[in-house]
């Protein structure tokens, strides 16, 4: 009998204009609100426990794993001692769960706008909560440009876990080339690595933000190294650029990723090692083209939206209020 | 107005018991019906002109060609100079179109078992017109397995372009040791090479039907090298699995592989490279972790169910036919 | 397996902002687009062929029969003699098909301003076929007030068979005092009746346009008298008006209106007869208080809107173009 | 935000094979199980408050006021004093609360077979808590039927405020001729009434259960009077059947329930009076013929199944349980 009623309660999103899914719905477990935005824990039957804000997910219990895994440690392992860490964004806490897996870090900013989105993830996300909860991990609720222009001293590696640049959207100007030069690159120690997620990234969904980010770092820094991998939860491949400092830390050896996931981060990894990565790098032709073709740089002034995309506006922590 | 009208026109497709999507439909342009099936080319938003098997998509115009490009070329390519063809299935054309791209290709022999399809999709699509209408290919309307073992002599190269192995489904007999060691294995020449689609392939599918179809190749032949790739059609990361009889032929370099493409075959790749492939065969650690744990063969007697799986059952080429 | 894929084309409709329904789709049989709409005629599952405009429900073949007796033969028949009628729309033909079974008929004008909806309509609606032939109907395409004012001569009766007065809809100018005061009136001969369809007559829906409605009429008419049926197809009950000019008239009993019918109708009613009018005129005590309770009267400057209702914005006729 | 949000989670009711609808959740406000089904309370956007058991709608704060009118009111006023009422099923308690708006009432046995759903309904449903709480009321948990065979002396009023009856389903003996004479009419004190409702009577579903209910009560009781009221959230025409014992308390006249419900009655009628109930009962021409041709008599051998119905299987009270 529960089987039969569970199926009739359906969550309905919109993957585009003209495309649209339905989850079934087995539990509404928790619901909150801040001036922000809603939050809900909702234990959908094809993702298991399911976090949405404004009723857009944000990850699933299914395959957050590979999201986080691959959000933090290619940029970790690439730099040759993170002590310092900064995230934009991040509330849901998965993304300072694998940073403070790494014994080497000492320091963890992260900087969410939205206190009751981090409290209530702090509550309710088991696998989260000891991260919250860590002496090394630094919680800020306030606009992420402005605290990290202001926070004293540099940072190793800062990672970018904002909602996609969307215009108008609250987390547009943390994609521009102004903030990437004069606020993320300043606030780089020499060798420092920054990691932002960066948007669909599919064949047919590739050129509405993630060439842009790419385009638009490219423009900053001296190396670029943009990855992808599907997401089922988010209906698409999803995108990564990582950007360099130094070029030369970009070449590592799969073996060599290997030797140093083992050496400095606890636990197991569960989708990523160095022969995974080798394969995610390795971008096929189709994307190849539409990276080498785009010319959009974000500026306060140009835009690229995002509109009427698969997957279009989801995502990530609760980016999008990383900065208000 | 038309906008709107448009907008309230919907095809759903199950994608498993909890989830389901719609896409919109913007022209029935034609449909068909034969003894085995529904044939339907319907407009859709997302998707283009979009091919339906008994309302279960096939193929879309905005992605065919990478699901075809990987199911044909890198066989291809790494058979050193393939003259005969023998596709089981591929009743859509699209399979045929690209193996009579390579110049090499002397004899292709496609068996789908149903007419109507072969005859729908000759006058409907467009872009696989001329295959049909090659004096290389012949096209035989029966059961593919039958046919294979009848025809006379041997070929270099066999595609599997058929619905997945769903227990008391039409082509689950085409999935087993059995079809593997005493039908394919004795009509490969030396150093030919069988390669065939192997349903989805995601973190949360690869299970499904993917793993056991490379765990089955591998107990027939002595090297079988898996592959994959996001299909936005399909909403998952789908697979492949190609076996050689010659092992060394797996291992070609990028470079050589391009190479190969530019001498061989007419017209760009707009997918697939040397460095696209080498990408796509570099799977990650989970999936690596899965088909290292698989155990299932399929025989007459164990079947490995596809059930309630994001994608279960949809595609492949007419291949639900391809056998009785 | 026909039955497989037909379940899976579903057409959905907004029943209100918070409510909508799906009704499967077995075929589309034609499609047209005027310079006013688009003009489906859509075999569904649960309707039969149904006519859409824009979209919309207009009638189904399982329920138009109930719809059109109601809208015509009440009036008709409550009519001592009624030789003259004009339909204010009416586009789709079945009003007209049944005023013409009237044999006291000897003209009838419909003016709906679409001339692509009556041309479909007459080619592909088999029942209304003859009605769009008969040699006492005079068919106009164009504004149905500027053709009423200017038509020479009076009419026994005329029918409104309009879209609802949504406001800045085509239709609203056809509800308003100013309408039925200088217009309606003005061109109905001594004892002429007019009857309009009067949209949603439901518990949680009749405050929507049909009570003001039947308020604005009173201010114009010395009687007026309301009934209501519930249609499926628009997933409601629906309710018409019938304006009188001599009050006595709708003190008809029964009996009299089955001899009625009977002596002057060509065919058997299927909906209709004087037992089943007694039923539909005797409102319920809700709906009687909410009619009392209304005070709004639509004038140019006044509108009652349409927003937000179960079938609101749905049917009728072809009236969203009986104006323009 | 939160309107964006609370417009994607919906509820899915197939109303038949082909048709099915969606109402949108606002707020999952409590939910229970039992051995029998699933029981939630929701608020929906278009129904507001509304009972599900096993994910059907049973009852909704917009119209179960109508229903339960309906029900109660016409069989209690006809009858000239009833004292005495037992209601097979109404675990709901609304049943309960409009007979003891009767002062007449002395003692109100229920018999539901759920008491999970009664606890339920008694603690959540506010307009129903001081029925339960009354000390005219006996509610027994228990099978309907055996339980009115043993209970002591007769009843002046039955009402049946069970599940349709479906082939195989828990209620169906309660609609069989045999329970219909061998108990119900043999529990009846002289002048006795029972009424029960009856299922979708549109003009497309009235031959689903209706007309046969109405036939095997014919079978048995001197006069069966059927009436009809549409119900919005069954999205569908409702139907009640009152069969009794003595045909002349069916000759009221309007004034005269009038006069019986404001002399008997504490409260004001919402939706029934004299006026309405003339109406109710006057059915259409259609559906007296569904009436006139149905020979159908439930006996425990001939069922007539519902199936594929609009708002088949849908309601009433908790009867799916009233009997085990």
């Amino acid at each position: 009998m529960s089987e039969e009623y569970t199926k009739r309660l359906w969550l309905e999103e919109d993957l585009a204009d003209d495309l649209k899914w339905s989850m079934m719905v087995k539990n509404v477990m928790f619901s909150g609100k801040s001036k922000f935005q809603e939050v809900d824990l909702i234990h959908t039957g094809p993702f298991g426990k399911t976090l949405f804000l404004d009723g857009k997910v944000q990850s699933s219990e299914v395959d957050e794993w590979v999201y986080h895994e691959l959000l933090v440690h290619p940029a970790m392992v690439m730099h040759p001692n993170p002590k310092s860490v900064f995230i934009c964004g991040g509330g849901e806490g998965a993304t300072a769960r694998e940073v403070l897996r790494h014994k080497s870090v000492e320091k963890l900013v992260m900087v969410d706008i939205d206190k009751v989105v981090c409290d209530f993830c702090h509550e309710h996300l088991e696998v989260n909560k000891s991260a919250f909860e860590s002496p090394r991990l630094e919680l800020i609720n306030d606009d992420a440009r402005a605290q990290l222009e202001a926070y004293p001293g540099k940072f190793d590696v800062i990672i970018g876990d904002l909602a996609d640049p969307l215009e108008g959207g609250p987390c547009y100007q943390l994609y521009t080339q102004d903030f990437y030069q004069n606020v993320v690159l300043k606030k780089l120690n020499p060798g420092g690595i920054f990691i932002t997620q960066s948007g669909p990234a599919g064949i047919l969904s590739c050129t509405e933000v993630f060439t842009a980010i790419n385009c638009t770092l490219r423009s900053v820094f001296p190396r670029v190294l943009p990855y992808t991998q599907h997401m089922p939860v988010y209906c698409d491949v999803w995108g990564w650029n990582m950007a360099l400092t130094d070029p030369k830390q970009a070449e590592i050896s799969p073996e060599e990723m290997d030797r140093r996931l083992a050496a400095r981060v606890e636990g197991e990894m569960r989708f990523l090692d160095g022969a995974t990565f080798e394969g995610l790098r390795a971008l096929n032709k189709h994307l190849r083209g539409c990276l080498a073709g785009e010319t959009c740089i974000y500026t306060a002034d140009t835009a690229r939206f995002i509109h009427g995309s698969v997957a279009a506006g989801n995502k990530a922590g609760t980016g999008a209020n990383g900065s208000s």
